[in-house]
């Protein structure tokens, strides 16, 4: 099927991402049309009333439809460290092709991480880092000392290798922060759990940054299918059984108490999140 | 591992589904313990202050950490009519060995509905049954119909195999409402989704009362998973950025307005769906 | 990527199967050169020497190195016989959208067997039909049983419709002939895998028929992975460690004897699945 | 299920694999008797003739029925360094919980290889390690360097934490020599999957390792389904279409030709590979 011309423009292009890395867009099946074409498959006769395909999809979307959008397809070409490639990987819905170590020599290309991004353990959050960062100047000293390491680290490498020592072996003491790469195929589906999970705020800034870089390609090749991702996933809002009783009583004119959260068992954590949850809405009427 | 006694006395007993069919558990790997015990591999020494198997189990069900519920496996012994397993295989992520027409001859087993599960099409809802049942006595005229129509095709079936057509062919026009049989495995996570979609309303009645018998086994087996899934899925609600917009107007002291939906794009089917989410709301209030 | 122009021709052609099924390529991403494109990135650098698309293809082929083979994906429309469904279906690793019978009306297509095409059970094989068909009279009768059969059943499925029986319901004794469609996503890869177990003579004949003209198909699309896997997979014989021995002894110049084949365990249908495999070896002196 | 004795004493024993790494079996559902129990699911009342587990296990693997392996379950946990890791993971169906480095500490193990292992570069695979060592002192001092930049790394990373740099981004220069953990959890089918790639003398010696351990382990819970797979997967040989040729030749008395080869397209390391194939079988009479 012929491409849209937007669409044919992004083929090959190469996105940066973070200091060395990239993501291009190889060959792409399907586009809204194919969702939609798919979809009514399975209604036949029964469905003359759905015309308008921005409907259907939404439609699709909102009922948790998911498989007409296993039936878009996307390849990428990704550049990525190896730890976040670990991050990657547990998503098992794809097809991967990655560079092997055991084949060929690993490149002297490792991530640097810009110094804004060296930031303290977060507080609260066990696996994440702090909104702010390190003290500039310290901040400069580790990035100097990481860039110093693996530069050191990828002259041992060579050195092994020219004591004839095996690739497979040679690189066992390269760090986590070399480059990798690899081709990347999956359905819309499941790069839109992909999306979900990784552009997430707990997801950690490296791998978001990937995430986000795809999404901008994603909204470009199916803009109907990503308007309702966003609206009904992406932003979307869900309240447990506990949170719906405060959220009857505060419709009811209420205000939130302590006390209240406590009777239906929202602590700690909880509460704030739900509290989150309730800030995000009012600010709705902020941003009209 | 040795199996709770309550789990074990659950383990090969028969439990009816419509009128022939019957759903056995005939084998289950892990409970809640297990999904605490992967979980706590990923945290390792950093997590002391997570000390409740309960709120572990919680928090993972709340922030959609699958994972840890893919270490729980069960096993299940089936017998449904055609057009329900026809539904039921559409879940990928499970193991099946079924009955097969080739080799075995089939059984004369068919479904024959309740006279009131004879309902009209649905007004709203173009896939589902209406809540009202037909007339008594029609009711009981079809089903006397239908048993009919499923005895004659049955001495057909047998006809033919005394032909000795192979029975691969002989099998072809037994009806959709023909009995199988089956052994389905598979993991929480996956059943848990299985049983969102199938509990669902919108299932039809037949799966649903075979996700429902499974339902109650589950419980059993994992109690306080069971529990996190009806707090933060099954009785969850969700509402789409456009929702959140009326939400906050609500709070805020506004009464619904058509006018309000309007300006969002909430109209027709989702509007409707959106008053049934608040009145769910309202509800918890009562129910108190 | 744009499509060849041999390639294009096929897109939207509709291939017959049986009485009223086809088997129709919708889209397709990717070729031979994509295969070789993926298997590429793995090799980076160290990879001069392997210049010969083909000869890399047939290395993958004969080395079982699967993943580059996923990178080419097949979307087809297939119309065919429900029980025909049933099998297909449980290929897990592809994308499904199938009619329904709960949101549409089942249409009066059902599959009427070839005369030709009534043959006896198997003698042999438990779950398959003979070689020679039943007496032609007989034959031509039961077809015609079959096609009355079918005509009553869509009588009684309207009349159902007509009392207002939801949809969902009305069709359960419609018969495993029934037809249906779906739209069928899948990777090259996991096709070889289903045109493997669906083009071996132990598959009912009419999806054999369905694997066929899909592999009709995929030869065009990609010529060299297609001559690979007839090369190394479905024209391949495979000897167990008990055949081995035997092997051994007749290359040595013994001739086969039943003493020999008891002595390693090889007996019953095992050993005739030998002898066949060694009459296949020596036909190849003969299509010389 | 109650699980057989020296089952039951495996459950929970830690097996050492390299330096610091272990396999344990944790929990294991079912046994050859499940797989026995589903495939008769398949074949009803039609198959009184299969009455011996053995003969119908054999029967399963030597046709590939492979869904009645799917019923055993085994869940392990794992020791291991990142760089196996990593290749393991590629085995995508399967669960997985591994250790997290963005929650916890990262602790100071990482595998140092034997001397005796360090080998050169294969001078015909690409990928591997050749069969000889390097010279002994030169091994020494290189395994000794490995251990120095390990010891160095987990210094710097201290310091990193100790600068209090989130954890997710102190580990970023760690090795790949690094020790994870995981639960692994996965059916028999697949874990055959696994093990046939893995066990192969193409894989690399440190998960070849770990693939043996388990082998050990599947062969004490299933020795039926073990004694099927060594005889009619691990140990068979399968021959091309090329191959069958040169065969059919050898059977009827010709000698090997470098020109016989040649005709039939098998040469370089396809004509071999063809070599090794005939040695293998020919050792059989040897090994008698």
């Amino acid at each position: 099927m012929p491409l849209r011309p937007e669409v044919e423009a992004l083929i090959g292009k190469e996105f940066r991402c973070l200091d060395k890395g990239f993501v291009r867009l190889v060959d792409v099946m399907g586009d809204d049309a194919a969702i939609v074409q798919a979809a009514r498959v399975s209604y036949g006769e029964g469905t003359r009333s759905v015309r308008d395909d921005r409907k259907l999809i939404r439609y699709l979307m909102r009922h948790r439809h998911t498989s007409p959008f296993e039936m878009v397809e996307f390849k990428f070409h990704i550049k990525l460290p190896i730890f976040v490639a670990r991050q990657w990987i547990r998503h098992r819905t794809a097809s991967v092709n990655e560079y092997s170590g055991r084949y060929s020599i690993m490149r002297e290309e490792f991530y640097v991480p810009d110094p804004d991004q060296l930031r303290p353990q977060s507080p609260h959050n066990k696996q994440g880092r702090a909104e702010e960062s390190l003290p500039e100047e310290l901040a400069q000293t580790l990035v100097e000392r990481l860039r110093q390491t693996q530069a050191t680290l990828y002259a041992e490498y060579q050195a092994l290798l020219q004591h004839n020592l095996a690739r497979e072996l040679a690189r066992i003491n390269l760090p986590l922060s070399s480059y990798t790469e690899w081709y990347w195929k999956i359905d819309l589906h499941n790069l839109f759990h992909f999306l979900r999970l990784r552009m997430d705020e707990h997801a950690q800034y490296e791998i978001r940054l990937y995430a986000c870089t795809i999404a901008d390609i994603v909204k470009t090749v199916v803009p109907l299918a990503w308007e309702a991702f966003e609206d009904y996933v992406l932003q979307a809002l869900t309240f447990s059984r506990q949170e719906q009783y405060i959220l009857a009583r505060l419709l009811q004119g209420s205000t939130l108490s302590e006390q209240a959260l406590l009777e239906v068992g929202l602590l700690g954590r909880e509460a704030q999140e739900f509290q989150e949850k309730l800030a995000r809405i009012g600010q709705h009427l902020i941003d009209e």
